[in-house]
């Protein structure tokens, strides 16, 4: 009954073996090795972008404050949902790379944005010298709250950025979730929406610690790549066993586990979610689209479930009533009942 | 023949089958997994330092550039020698990680700081507003040319930091050589000697990406763990699934394994410099301490050797006729006498 | 009829008298001159504050952006109103000067935040490893859009902020024009509120270029004053021929000039807006306290004023029916009755 | 008797007068003023420079560091001297608006560098991804010890660096000594050369705070000087009322007055120079070539003039014989007499 975070779960076994397969013998450091130039193929063809750049790093706060300084200049605004994680959950790690730059929220409810908005809070931005400059949109999907940008939705917000001549990037941390939600390709979802960099994550869907950073920007990638490249080795997140983060990624993306994995994460959580909706007094705060979800109920039953060894987050808090529960690739049928019975 | 760096290597099984126990069930992320309290205590338990902080990263860069942030401000020097690899191998990310400091250069031979020399050079950096003010010392052990540091070496060192009121940083990231090499214990070698904090490497020493920062500085230790902690998860090196950094530093810490891989390392490099010492034309720029060795022969020789398989640093290069070669736990004697047979 | 910004006017003739006086023979520099500790003295007494550091700038963004990375460290947020000149008219500077900070934006009508507002802000950033961490309050006064916050008013602000353990820092840049318009003592308005480090500003009020840091804050003040002077010289903001910043103020704080010019700035703004009230079609935005408005009237007239010659801000927006008309040391009756009639 | 430095001089009375005439009636701030437009093209005629932008700050210092910030990426190197004053007398401030860029120091006699020496330097620096990338060549004429380079010295210096591809600054804080004691154009001593960027200063050489920054470099220009733009904003070294800025280089560069004032002091130089050269036990440690000499006289013998009361740098030092010497357009020949007399 564990349902603190999809980062709470272990590695899933297809990835663990390749970790031993790569484990043969020499091999190139620093992401000259062989695997990598797969990945990069893989990659490729999976988003139908030919000439995406991709880089490895091994966390999602990396693979996201290295893309958004990548993407503007220290003296930029990024506009971001408010409840992004680069606004909440990183510690001011995309301003410590973007060496001084600002996130500009954007209000929206169940953590999405809508193009008025987005439009309003950009145009707002004065542009003059005394004014921090646009910078780039920054979306999340799937977002904070678990709910999931369509790929036409995506596309409409990226119109806007492109309005003001914004480069975007999406924070894919669980873009593997969104892709199973909404059942949109890859390449719909991202760079045929509009999007030129995209942190594609892995860690949170069975993987041991890996992110890619893919860039699509035609026009801009062979300048960007290698920026990229620089900042990355700058910030200390080139590896130079760089195979074991190639194997990982290349297992995911081998025979579509990536999706299988998120496939089961999500259909988890659905299957959660349905159980909760037959309990009286559960409600939902948000819609249930992907692997996490954010019910409430009574402060009572926040203390049994406890009791019964269920683990999520909030479930010890003296004031709220509300909890987080995600779901992941290895979560059980049995820890779901078991959940659902402690009720 | 695979002799361009110990981090050509692959992973010692060993660590190999930690990682695979240490993927059942699940546990709690970003440091709080079980594993790390224990990784603290026996790291606590080698280094005789009860009270010492440990904390975990993945790349030697950003064990290095984190440590150097943490001991002194923005507007500071770092004293190193003009060899160490925070001058050369790391991209600037000290000064990024300082946001803005200052690497001071000492020379001295064969990679090693004199204390002549050292307090020389920091004497002479004057201390009014209008200067970069003193920071911090760091020292390489084992040094970049593959000398070691004795442990009284290491305190003669410190002794000048001390007289400047400087705290001491050692980049350890082949620190278990310098241990072998030396035959110093880790704690003469360190905290004993003067050190305030150690880049702990693993990577180069068996395991898959790891580093520990070990913070021993008695009095400031609690002020700098918690700025080390805030600093590690701004510049995106805090592992969600951090159980899998503490299970290689687990195992290997555990019945001496981390210095019976480094003992194989620096026996390798001895027996491959023994059998160049009997090779016409071939000379060492440095001595001989650890695992790797910088030796000099004529460009036909490199060629052939190229030609046979051997892969070192310099191999090719049109100018020099330097190599670099460095053995790992890896390197096997059939591996030496091919080489030194091709010649 | 110049009314676009209190920095448009030229200098009063008293300061100008005090350069030419101050142009006699040597002096020494950078803050070293005799004047500059006859300053240091002055302010000490007009604010009652014995142990107060002063130190000197030329500009009012450098003395918010070095009081703000003086008062917390790169991984906090300054909080504060969301029209802030921090937040609108800097270009980032604050959080180029903290190395990668945040400021987190309170609503509040007409410019003011409220307690209750500004501790609901920082109550909800969280205060784990992964949030950015609470820094400091920043308070403005006058406000952008023209108010102020009386003694009592800032008192509560700054417990709000104590109840977080934070430290305040006030953004005074119309500091004069604050004290004239709420009858408070310097003192009141500032450390005895609560107040750390005030941007004390001197170039909005009649000077030629230069703002006074003041840091109150009795226990940590002996720390923060050399860390201050050593970002100061780093920031490029430490004056070699400083004589001539320290003559300014010297000569703006004798015999009460500074407050005498801000009063000729607040009667003027009264006048404007006594007259302007009178003109049918005419409404303030913000309720007129200092010397600066927010009126409103149609485009018509918006476009007669400028045939005129009248000088301010958005007389020439296409969109907008709103205007910005700012009052100084300067203004003459003459200029406010020909902006009256030309209506 | 006063040679501690050219900036304990005052301001010369025709930028006093000038000061004072540019303080009637209202002026845009921020650069925008008229008589900025009239610095811009006196800067371009005596620069024979049609294209360059010219932007003005207060301080030496931000001229610098505002400079090399926008010649090079954070992660480079800037190779200069090893006395340069970016090096040794602003406390970090070029690494701080570099972000953590590098300065990497070339030794020299007398302050110069020589092309073999900085050529070797620059080829020393790996290109690899773990390397500081190289950045720009800083030349500063004339140099911290008081020699100057010509205009083919400093074409030589330039042709290295572009031999890399690598633009040049050149800190020309007493340009205009340089200029004088060369005999050269202003525009063979920079642009003509190879210079990229110039910090041309003023307050040096008799202005109260100005320093010119002229971005030359024809191609890139256009885009470099927005982004100096914003960097200075950023910096918070826009000033609101410009006007006095500009006003002060307007009245220097009218009528040869940055010459004449320049010649004086040179001349001032050379003559207290010559007395000291028939003073017994005095030697020169640098050709004096400009307004700055560096002299060595018993002990004993600065006791006796500092008695008598004058005052240089090192008068007072209990260790060292040497001192350094400054004259300005302000020294009189009173004072060089009276200096001599009391040896």
């Amino acid at each position: 009954m564990y349902f603190a975070s999809d980062n709470s779960a272990g590695v899933a076994p297809q990835i663990m073996s390749a970790l031993a397969r790569a484990n043969e013998g020499y091999a190139r450091g620093y992401g000259a090795d062989e695997a990598m130039a797969r990945v990069t193929t893989q990659i490729r063809t999976i988003f139908e972008a030919p000439e995406a750049l991709v880089h490895l790093v091994a966390t999602g706060t990396a693979a996201n404050a290295l893309s958004l300084a990548t993407l503007c200049p220290p003296w930029a605004a990024v506009f971001c949902h408010e409840t992004a994680h680069i606004e909440e959950d990183e510690c001011s790690a995309p301003e410590f790379y973007m060496q001084g730059g600002k996130l500009t929220l954007v209000a929206g409810t169940h953590g999405k944005m809508t193009p008025a908005a987005l439009r309003a809070r950009i145009a707002e931005r004065g542009q003059s010298l005394h004014n921090t400059q646009r910078g780039a949109v920054s979306l999340t999907n799937v977002t904070e709250p678990g709910t999931v940008y369509t790929a036409a939705e995506t596309a409409a917000l990226c119109a806007v950025a492109r309005e003001f001549d914004l480069p975007v990037h999406l924070d894919g941390a669980r873009f593997a979730n969104a892709v199973v939600a909404s059942g949109a390709s890859p390449a719909d979802l991202t760079w045929r929406a509009g999007v030129d960099v995209l942190s594609f994550g892995g860690t949170k869907n069975g993987l041991m610690g890996v992110e890619a950073v893919v860039i699509f920007d035609p026009a801009k990638a062979p300048q960007r790549g290698p920026e990229f490249e620089l900042r990355r080795k700058r910030g200390g997140h080139l590896f130079s066993k760089h195979r074991y983060l190639s194997a990982q990624f290349e297992a995911a993306l081998t025979d579509g586990l990536w999706l299988d994995l998120a496939t089961h994460a999500n259909r988890a959580a659905a299957k959660l979610a349905a159980g909760l909706a037959r309990k009286p007094g559960v409600s939902q705060r948000h819609p249930v689209e992907a692997n996490l979800m954010f019910p409430t109920w009574p402060r009572g039953t926040h203390a049994r479930l406890l009791a019964e060894g269920a683990v999520y987050y909030d479930a010890d808090s003296p004031e709220s009533e509300g909890a987080r529960l995600v779901t992941s690739w290895a979560t059980s049928d049995a820890e779901i009942e078991a959940f659902l019975s402690a009720f």
